[in-house]
Parts: C-alpha cells; structure tokens; sequence
C-alpha cells in the first residue's frame, strides 16, 4: 500500500461520495486534468473540483476494478455505472507530486468497437 | 522498482523487439487476456504469444508513456505508431502471480468520441 495507491483509492471514494471537499485536498493548486479521447483540459483545483461537481449529474455509482500505485505514479482502472445496467470502463493514469497531492490527470473512457476481421481466427469472442 | 513494473517494462520491451520467446517466458501458462471493447479473449500462452505474433502485421512501434507497478498488480500507458504520423493510446491492466509471471491482461484502445455539450462551459478544448 504505497501513498500513491491511498491518494488513488481516497479519490475514488472521495468522488462516488460527492464529498468536494475531501476532493480538493487531494489535488495540487495546479492540477492539470486531460481527457485525450475529447481533447478536453482542465487546468487548476477550483476549475477541476467545479469540472466533476457539475460536469456530472445523475445518480451514476463508481466502483474501483484495479488501482496500482508506486512512487509518484499510480493507474486506476473503474466502473461507471449511470443507474440502468449499462456501464462503462475508466481508465485513469495519476502523476502526484513529493507531498502525495495528485498533480496530473489523464482520463479514457473507451467504448465498443468492431474487432479486426484479420485476427479473428486468433481469438475467441465472448 | 517493483517485480510487477519490471514485468510490464519486459513485456513492452519483447512486443516492440517481436521477440515472442521472451515474451512467452514472461506470461503465464494459462494467461488471460481479453479486449472489454470487442469482447475478445484469448487463453493460454501458446494462444496468446500466436496472437501477438500473426495479429498485428506491419511496421508499427510502441512507446511506453506510463508503467506502474505494484506487488502483484500493474499497469500501463502506451502510444502505439502505425508508421505514419497517427498513433493510438493503449491502456493495459495485468495481474501476475506469485511466480512474478503475468496470468491476467486486460486491454482497452481507445478511439476519440464528442465531448459532452453539457459540459463545455467547464473545460478547455485543446
């Protein structure tokens, strides 16, 4: 249980709690957020915490599948669940800085997509 | 420098090299590996190294972005190059057994979707 692995989790559960505050303090002054999928950024803790208040309405749940952490550098892989059956995988990268505050973001959120034809003889499809 | 990040450095490492020999002693005789995106799997490591050898012609190159290690679990970030000036994200979680060989891998590449409308006002387009 590195620092890096306790500042992934308390995120976590800092967001599925809607608890802003604890939020904040997780985060560096100038946290930087990056969704690569959309080309969205969002730059500093006021804008970031107001980014995953408001960004997000609804009743969706998270839960955490793997989240490693070694050093300055931990990973999360998650559940997005938005109420119906439906849910979706996040994948998250974390760099943190020499005081364990979370100093760089990087988001994906894959969807489905139609797997190569020239490969299919090399798998199974569930 | 954990087992589990040396692990996921040594697998990129033989990917990139096509060196399959390595890369077979680094998994699992049962490894699993699947796509949550296109619902594959496949099983076993003769299955798996097949795969990576014949599934994938072409010139393309992988440089890792992020490795995180952690007692038995890992993750990692890659950028993967076709050749031309495109490249695609990769975003792997493995898990590794007490052997330090890796008995789970689970893929995501993701694709660029539309940002949400709703919201716009709360981030920065790059």
């Amino acid at each position: 249980m590195t620092d890096a692995y306790q500042a992934v989790a308390a995120y976590w559960a800092a967001i599925e709690a809607r608890d802003w505050e604890t939020l904040a303090g997780l985060v560096a002054a100038g946290v930087f957020y990056e969704v690569p999928q959309t080309r969205e950024r969002v730059t500093g803790r006021e804008a970031f915490v107001r980014f995953c208040a408001d960004g997000f309405p609804g009743e969706w749940h998270i839960a955490v599948e793997r989240a490693v952490g070694q050093g300055r550098h931990a990973a999360s892989w998650v559940r997005w669940s938005p109420g119906d059956d439906a849910s979706q995988s996040g994948l998250s990268f974390f760099d943190l800085g020499a005081d364990g505050l979370i100093t760089r973001i990087t988001d994906f959120w894959p969807e489905p997509y139609e797997p190569s034809a020239n490969r299919a003889h090399l798998v199974e499809h569930y």
